[in-house]
């Protein structure tokens, strides 16, 4: 069992959620992540609540497994521990405002000089290039900006966020893409690139559906509530207990769906295709709530899943943590104290993998310069 | 100028969005990926609406710059032709339901035996193991399940889809990362691996802050409209031509906001640290809301922008489709059709790179077997 990126050092000068996000995929695919914080105050998220022992939970979910060093990169001391580190690093990620790097003498054009091999990674709210470059974004703003709010949310009714922070998140994935690619191109070639990724060119990148039809339409969509904007049926229905998902994506699936419950409409012509559907879904959702309503949730999932047809519960966080599926799919963990103790639970690995390992638990949550005896000791090698 | 994954092959089995979404981006930094699809019917979204000149535009959007070849893989001549292909590809991709390539005789036993280096990404609703690894599922039945339909929309009214598909995008994000590490790891050892990517999986791991909230506390989040749950101010108000995002994310930034708008509120302790803001939420919003309804939209967001506060516009994507900051960006590309005009627009490649090429356009979505007779000569090294 080895993990993928065993050997690969990354030395993470990021902060709050993108740029953490990106090395913590890296982290749990077995690189080796050290994270360089601000002396005194470090990470802004760990003064996020919630709180256990205070200890913020926020930050150690996504910083579990890194390891820490307070560095001042103003100070000359500071700076000729964090240039040891550069030349023992793989990749330097940061999610500073663009500018900021170049100040401290940091900058991509003097890294590229100083350590050719080394891959830099940055994400940013809107990128290193453009008129805006310089602005300062949090998710909420790149959520806004970027239209996913614009299609999220009840017809007729403002906008609604996103419930996970996915401007920043997307665009962490991202970044983490981009590093990985780098580092196969910088393996064969010796040479290193700098990947910059914009928040809100990710928010783009995702909106698939929406782009299409808005360049051929001319339209744009608005917000269409739990109901897919171009599939019929696939949206929330009410049993007599609460709401329910049926996602009857084709036409296959409607004629399964039909039978399932007992409802002979299959073959009446405004339901025999998707574009019918949609026109009719108004009346088509009634009809079928007249039957889910005789039952209960627990009821139809079973009786659909029995017959092939994509459904399933609503559930609240507290649900999906003890949902069997994501247990025996591993993928809550405990994460550490420094003593060995259990002392969070975050989220697993999603990318499961042949011969990597898929522990239960996770190191700590490195307290801040945490580690720095240990990391000065492997830039001496002993 | 070279791609970062330029010389990688991607043999390409996948459908409708989770799959081909992984697959794009390796297109996109590079890759050559080959779309092996079934005889007449092909990948499903060829049919899905909005249609420019009888192609599909969503197809075109996810699937530009990929080749096709038709292979029945249940018949010997084309079983043949896919096993040539497989000795040449780095990696192979697929998102059939679990058990589908085992029948087939191509489930990865199989092919790591014949194809020791060859790398297998899967992605699938539940994922290769546990209970529910052979359920059926689209976009909408993991975001309801997987809990951010339960954190996303409206307090006290019934959850909302996400507008973009994130159950399936973040899957096939997470699918392109296993992917490159896999690669980066074969590159070295000689030996591929399988990555077995869940929809359900990937929805937790973008749930951050409500997973720490519910372990933490007990109780899981509610939705909470346009507000982030734990910051404030840090939501949507009304300027008086409509709503724009403040997003003050610390007490600096709150402090600079007060003398923005003129509103001598930030030494009252009721607002002084986030927590207590929080608290007095609802008073805050309404009192800046008496500020921001005296002026418009692109007042506030124009002299908010000048004193250093993340604010912005809600765009929908027919505005950020013209943003500055998006074209700058190269973010809207022109797809082309076989003749080299401009057939389509597609979201552009946000894994910005040094010395990697960003096209303004794209390579056409392949018709169904489109590149046959290309694909074969290959294989012959003709």
């Amino acid at each position: 069992m080895t993990a993928p990126l065993a050997g690969y050092v990354i030395l993470d000068l990021t902060h709050v959620l993108a740029g953490p996000f990106c090395t913590l995929t890296l982290a749990d695919m077995g690189a080796q992540v050290i994270k360089v914080e601000q002396p005194r105050t470090g990470d802004d998220t760990r003064t996020f609540p919630p709180f256990k022992d205070g200890k913020s939970a926020y930050f150690a979910a996504i910083n579990h497994g890194k390891k820490s060093i307070a560095l001042n990169l103003k100070a000359d001391a500071d700076r000729a521990i964090f240039e040891r580190l550069l030349a023992r690093a793989d990749v330097v990620v940061e999610n500073y405002r663009p500018g900021v790097m170049e100040r401290l003498g940091y900058g991509w054009d003097d890294l590229h000089a100083a350590f050719p091999r080394l891959v830099y990674g940055a994400v940013s709210g809107f990128g290193h290039t453009g008129p805006d470059a310089k602005r300062p974004a949090y998710d909420m703003v790149v959520q806004a900006r970027g239209g996913v709010m614009s299609i999220t949310g009840e017809k007729d009714r403002d906008p609604v966020r996103v419930g996970a922070s996915i401007g920043d998140i997307v665009a962490g994935m991202y970044l983490t893409q981009g590093i990985l690619a780098a580092l196969l191109d910088r393996d064969r070639s010796g040479v290193g690139r700098k990947i910059d990724v914009a928040m809100l060119d990710s928010q783009l990148a995702i909106l698939e559906h929406a782009v299409a039809l808005t360049t051929v339409t001319g339209k744009a969509p608005g917000p269409s509530g739990a109901r897919h904007p171009s599939i019929t049926p696939f949206e929330t229905f009410h049993a007599s207990d609460g709401l329910f998902v049926i996602a009857a994506g084709n036409d296959r699936l409607f004629e399964k769906l039909c039978i399932a419950l007992n409802l002979p409409i299959s073959d009446d012509p405004r339901f025999t295709t998707n574009p019918e559907r949609c026109k009719h879904a108004r009346l088509l959702k009634r009809l079928i709530e007249a039957v889910t309503l005789e039952n209960t949730r627990a009821y139809w999932i079973s009786r659909l899943t029995a017959a092939g047809i994509p459904t399933g519960p609503i559930q609240d966080v507290a649900q999906v943590l003890k949902d069997p599926q994501i247990l025996a799919r591993n993928m809550v963990v405990d994460v550490l104290d420094k003593n060995g103790r259990q002392a969070f639970k975050a989220a697993g690995n999603p990318i499961k993998m042949t011969d990597a390992p898929d522990p239960t638990t996770r190191g700590p949550a490195p307290d801040l310069d945490g580690n720095r005896g240990e990391i000065l000791r492997w830039l001496d090698g002993r």
